[in-house]
């Protein structure tokens, strides 16, 4: 077998590991309870490895605002001057099969979603997603959203997701792409259905009437509410397909702020890393280019599974929060096929006659195309202290793609 | 002034007035307490006037099964003989601001949607949809739906809708636009949001746990729940733009699966009809294309407002129920624009950059073009005792429109 022969059957065992996934969500929990390695003054972030000093300031906002939500420091200077004398670690959420949105920064009392890759048995998580902490803002206000999800709505899921034994996301997922839908920055539809088919299990889960009232409303009008399923979906899907000998697919892009690395299935454990791009998009009202910080955020871990860029010509909806016109939107879809294995016989895209998402973004394929993927993602402050700022497109670096390739051509001579 | 600056000024009085509406859903309840002119032992139904004699299999099935629903019989066929003898009475849904899907069929105690149009102060019904008994089947099996729906689910949700003070709807369609729905008969967005809002009030309306649960488990499950909402809103919306002076804009379209009848704002109150066509489309498994009855409902109210074949180019979704392409749907609702008057600024296609949706249906434009409005609809069998057996899209005859013309031209005369 020549090496492009073994490369192209690890491919595709990678492809059919990835489309077999049946992401299932099976609790809402602490993340001191299901996180791998999760432990007390522990940070996890988004993107690959950084160190505070190299942190930009969104993800610094965060840091801070995660001290103070755990109790580890009384204020916000004070929070800062630990995790400037390194009291507080931080790992990346990839490495302990978790996914945050933004900053992503999760800690021991942040609960978060766990979904169990049911054809695999490996689970994931990712924690709520909300348009303020994880943007950087560590105001009290801010931090009031992250306190009632754990004191409120995340135990109330949990007691209902925990009655219905698990709610099938891979059949949800389906229809909200048929409903204009992407799972990245468009999940309305999935929020929405989601809100349907738990409600009447929440009315009888034995939490009191008040909770569940405000779990109701909760769920019901969190247009962003289903991102941290499809991201835990997503991380639970791509997991199996990590480590296959001589896979040149991408299991996992993310981004820190400073740094989007990538990593390779057969190059597992490594990452590739480029300073993170800037996002081309549109702006909430009083905010500009200049006032932005670099791509952030494990989101694209979407992508990688064949949603967000691989099917936005199908919601067209989102382009009210990146700019663009319904045109492009196809064309990006169209545009993932050129460098992926294959097409989600399950994620279809309604405007394009149903034809499947393209899947398993292949290193090769970048390069010889010359076209790095497409990822819609929101916008944070370049500074602490702030919240959403807007909404865009943004691409990876070509150089994390060819620094992987240089890798994988050293690691598999032929 | 000339004739054509009267109607020009007319028809755009007719816009102002449809793109004006503010349809809000203020009410469940019995017709005989809300439907205007409904008494005993009255069947309201689809489409313009017809009788016994003349009418189609499926509305026959339907009216036999509202003799059942009501009591009026003890079995089918002694509902068959009353109705034949003349004992039951047939009129419009039309005649009493009113509107109903398939066969439309609406007595005393079947429970409608109640919409009113709060720019105007004008309300308007429709019943509820469901797949069974409208269709013509009026097995015990059909009728326990709509039991339960009287018994349980309207009063349920008539407690919560008082208890809102109302449901605001014009909010909820433009996003559900926005969601791949296009208000026919593709409302899977607006049906699930509409049931988000409506959940958390459920829980504490007064009802019993046992009914709030049922309740929520129907509107979360129901995929035409919104249809009837839609229709309520488009007649209530449609009413005030009728009886303008020399307006051709087109009030109503409605069917009885033996006539295709239309209404003209300039000449209210009468019906232009045509021998109901024939629709194309796909056939649930089991059913073929000569199973089929002719065209039948009022739900293509929805057509009249901007709704239905005007937005279905942003609602390809639809396609797996209707048959056809993305860009034929696309094609159909930029057909639509060349015989309407105006374009509503609310109700707005992203597949098309959120262009709006073509308002108000000119029989003028409609002969010059020689372009008949486009109709996404459900297929009912030819006859009675069946279910839904399937879906498509169909053409109103361009006999209505000639003869709504020539009427116009001698009613109007320079």
């Amino acid at each position: 077998m020549t090496l492009k022969e073994k490369i192209n059957a690890a491919n595709e065992e990678a492809l059919r590991r990835i489309v077999a996934a049946n992401p299932v969500l099976v609790d809402v929990a602490p993340a001191s309870e299901v996180v791998p390695g999760m432990r007390d003054k522990l940070i996890l972030h988004s993107g690959p490895p950084v160190t505070w000093e190299r942190m930009c300031g969104a993800q610094r906002g965060a840091a801070i605002g995660m001290c103070l939500f755990e109790g580890w420091a009384k204020d916000a200077a004070s929070a800062e001057r630990m995790l400037a004398q390194g009291e507080i670690a931080f790992e990346p959420n990839h490495h302990h099969a978790t996914v945050g949105p933004m900053a992503g920064t999760i800690t021991k009392n942040m609960w978060v979603w766990v979904v169990q890759n049911k054809a695999f048995g490996n689970r994931a998580q990712c924690r709520q997603v909300e348009s303020f902490q994880q943007f950087g803002d560590y105001s009290k206000e801010a931090l009031s959203g992250l306190q009632k999800w754990r004191d409120i709505w995340a135990p109330t899921l949990r007691a209902a997701v925990r009655k219905m034994d698990g709610v099938m996301l891979k059949p949800l997922i389906a229809r909200a792409l048929q409903m204009g839908d992407e799972m990245h920055n468009r999940v309305v539809a999935s929020s929405s259905i989601f809100a349907n088919a738990i409600a009447p299990i929440l009315v009888d889960c034995g939490r009191s009437k008040e909770d569940v009232v405000a779990t109701l409303y909760y769920i019901g009008n969190h247009p962003f509410l289903f991102l941290g399923l499809a991201m835990a979906a997503g991380k639970a899907a791509m997991d199996p397909a990590r480590g296959i000998e001589a896979s040149t697919v991408v299991t996992a892009m993310a981004r820190n702020g400073t740094e989007f690395g990538i990593q390779v299935s057969g190059l597992d454990g490594e990452w590739f890393t480029a300073p993170s791009p800037r996002v081309k998009g549109l702006f909430l009202p009083g905010w500009k280019d200049a006032d932005a910080g670099a791509d952030m955020g494990d989101s694209a871990i979407t992508e990688t599974v064949g949603w967000g860029g691989a099917v936005i010509g199908g919601a067209p909806g989102i382009l009210t929060f990146t700019g663009g016109t319904a045109e492009e939107a196809l064309g990006f879809s169209r545009e993932m096929r050129n460098i992926s294995v294959g097409r989600s016989p399950d994620y279809l895209i309604p405007a394009l006659n149903f034809e499947g998402a393209a899947v398993g973004i292949d290193i090769r394929k970048v390069m010889q195309t010359n076209t790095v993927p497409v990822i819609d993602t929101a916008i944070a402050h370049k500074e602490p202290g702030h919240s959403i700022i807007g909404g865009g497109i943004v691409r990876p670096p070509l150089e994390c793609f060819k620094k992987a390739l240089t890798r994988f051509g050293e690691k598999y001579k032929e």
